[in-house]
């Protein structure tokens, strides 16, 4: 299946003109907004990309080329009559699509999920999707919006002036040919926008909705837009697997670090890197074995439990995501818990001469490493009964190493985490069989 | 879909009415024959189950009962006419099958791997397929055996008098309402044995085979089948990730050990603890500190190693895999792994003073949970190419304590185990990089 993006505008509002480059070159969170969507729609597992450009399309072209370097490939069809109405644009891409396919606005920013599950859609012959929003955030610009009155899942109306409306149109279609022969007939009778094609649609019950539910969306029109898109789409990033601390704690944080490291060129396997060296130094600090190293190597523990959040963030950000690197990420942690642990051991080592502490050490180092195993095993096995509250997990660990060195109980810390995260593997052996006797 | 079980016969040649018990009920490791082709439908998928009995129907609906404990349904039919040909008891289940089902007979013995494969076969509608074998094993009974004439994947003749040949018939079949009208008819004209059935079905053409390549499988009609059956049994016991020391060493061990425990009441999860606690007395001798306790510490550590294997054996055997199981043996791994090092490094402590072995010993220690840690996550993710001799794994890891306490350098092992598992993880994580780029 192909989709088209429509890229054709010029963004007059948001001042793109003036600034030299048109809409689709914007850039959120290090990404123009036009690949975003070419993105977006790779990660659905569309590869085939036609591209409407119009107002400066050399450096669109220029930017984007033709996708290899992103894996997919991409067209460019010219709608020299870009300044008309939109439908112009779309009609421009006949020809170059297949029995149906998505369309896209180049300046719509979509949660991914949306995008995935449109295009699972199967629209029948002669009728078109439309994705809707039933229940618009108070940030999207009802003013500006295209209203749609639905009946039954079924389109009655579209269109920005609609009086009677329950839904708004989030700029995110499932076409089918016989709609792009359709659209030629209500361009031809004078009606050139995308709205007056899927109104007229709509009039003959062949619009069907799909709702996106809870997925949010926007409309990219002006600079305040862009700036409440960067914030849905931080906002995006919390995992259902974080823990208490890294929901509270750690992702208000990291989010704010992350802002500014998309625009970096730093990967999502160097900041790992990064990470783990940090976990090295605070290690190192540790072992010194007085109070000040004490302070400055747990104030260091939760600065890298911060930034362990970064990696991911900016991979999902900027779709660098790879299976590689969330590996490298996840040995680095453990060699990284293990350096911090073994720090705190021979720091107090030095600094009480208490041979205790290899012993009580080696309980942490064993309950820390063994959950971090059974939190794996755990989450292969059992996915929709794990809890995020008992993970006490790496986010909660390092919190801790903090709170211990400021308060100098690290002795205490290393008996809290060997009794905790014992019992917390113990925990999961128990549900594991509850679960699955 | 359902499954029919003839287990009408009396088993002379095996001695069953000797012993009192019709052969259906002959146990092999633990398990009556039939309560084995039971589990086997079960973990293929199939759950109702008609079984046809004649000789001591009584005992083996006994036995067996309804099936609701081992999770099936079991219905039975009687044939009083058991001591003629075996189509009557084909005939005795008619009515109580579908359009198609799997046809078993209840003293062959089948790798579950061609129950699985066969039952998800298609035949045409009034056909019927044959399981065959067309390299049989020199332990299969050729003059027992039925013998069958393949012509392009079409079988042109059946029977234990064949001269002209090319394979063997399994006695697993998939057959189609149709055919058992066929069969009536067949026995209606005086042929009362599956064979005549079969062999007159093909002579029409509508006898599919279905090659079992190279699994195994075997008629269990004489003790000395039944041993043969037995050892099949325990060879299918190696698993493609086992690791070097245990394919060589722990297997052929395990395997002898496991042939007596299935005879016993002791569940896998007993077994996992047993093998546990074993593990923490191994620990608590090295942590004494003298080359004795070394030295037993050392062969205690391979025992373990070995009676390992023997849950996980059994549990196939005796079709009680669980999820849980198989868990709770990988976290006490985790936990027992653990002490030996442990009290290896306490033992050194304790026997030479030297202060190196907390950290020598950190880093074993680490590295062996680590590459536990590396070795879930690279199978999980790349399950093709993982190669079972750079794995070093648990087998190799004990199997080098046993050879290291012989040989009295202990502090040794530490430093070898430290570098080598380390390396194990950095080379996985190589590999992931290059197998996902």
């Amino acid at each position: 299946m192909k989709a088209v993006i429509l890229a054709a505008g010029e963004g007059r509002r948001i001042g793109a003109p003036r600034k030299g480059r048109p809409k689709p070159l914007m850039r959120l969170l290090g990404l123009p907004l036009i690949l975003r969507s070419v993105l977006t729609l790779k990660e659905a597992g569309i590869k085939d990309i036609v591209v409407v450009v119009g107002y400066r399309g050399d450096l669109i072209k220029e930017r984007i080329g033709d996708g290899r370097r992103y894996g997919v490939r991409i067209t460019y069809v010219e709608n020299p009559n870009w300044k008309e109405g939109n439908a112009l644009s779309l009609l421009s891409a006949r020809g170059k699509v297949g029995k149906r396919f998505l369309l896209l606005m180049a300046d719509h920013v979509f949660s991914p999920e949306i995008i995935r599950r449109l295009s699972l859609r199967r629209p029948a012959p002669g009728e078109a999707i439309v994705a809707i929003d039933s229940s618009p955030a108070e940030y999207i610009d009802m003013e500006d919006a295209t209203k749609v009155l639905l009946k039954e899942g079924i389109v009655r109306g579209v269109g920005k002036e609609l009086k009677d409306y329950n839904a708004v149109d989030c700029g995110a279609f499932m076409i089918t040919e016989e709609v792009m022969e359709y659209a030629e007939k209500v361009v031809e009778a004078g009606k050139d926008s995308l709205n007056h094609v899927m109104n007229s649609l709509s009039m003959e019950g062949r619009l069907k909705a799909f709702d996106i539910g809870e997925e949010f969306w926007i409309d990219v029109d002006t600079e305040e837009a862009l700036k409440i898109a960067e914030k849905l789409l931080l906002n995006n990033l919390i995992k259902p697997t974080d823990g208490f601390i890294s929901r509270v704690l750690n992702r208000p944080v990291s989010k704010r670090i992350t802002r500014w490291l998309v625009n970096t060129s730093l990967t999502p396997n160097t900041l790992s890197i990064i990470s783990f060296v940090i976990c090295l130094i605070s290690a190192a600090l540790f072992s010194i074995g007085n109070y000040i190293s004490f302070l400055i190597g747990g104030l260091l523990a939760q600065f890298t439990s911060v930034l362990d959040g970064c990696d991911g963030e900016v991979a999902r950000l900027k779709f660098q995501s790879s299976r590689y690197g969330a590996w490298l990420d996840a040995v680095l942690d453990r060699y990284g818990d293990a350096a911090i642990v073994l720090g705190i051991i021979y720091g107090l080592w030095n600094y009480s001469a208490n041979p205790n502490v290899w012993l009580v050490g080696y309980v942490a180092l064993v309950g820390s490493l063994v959950s971090s195993y059974t939190a794996t095993k755990y989450d292969e096995l059992i996915r929709k009964t794990r809890d995020s509250t008992w993970r006490f997990g790496r986010d909660t660990r390092l919190f801790l190493v903090m709170v211990f060195s400021i308060l100098n109980e690290l002795y205490l810390f290393l008996v809290f985490i060997g009794v905790l995260s014992n019992l917390v593997s113990l925990r999961r052996l128990y549900i594991m069989r509850k679960a699955t006797v």
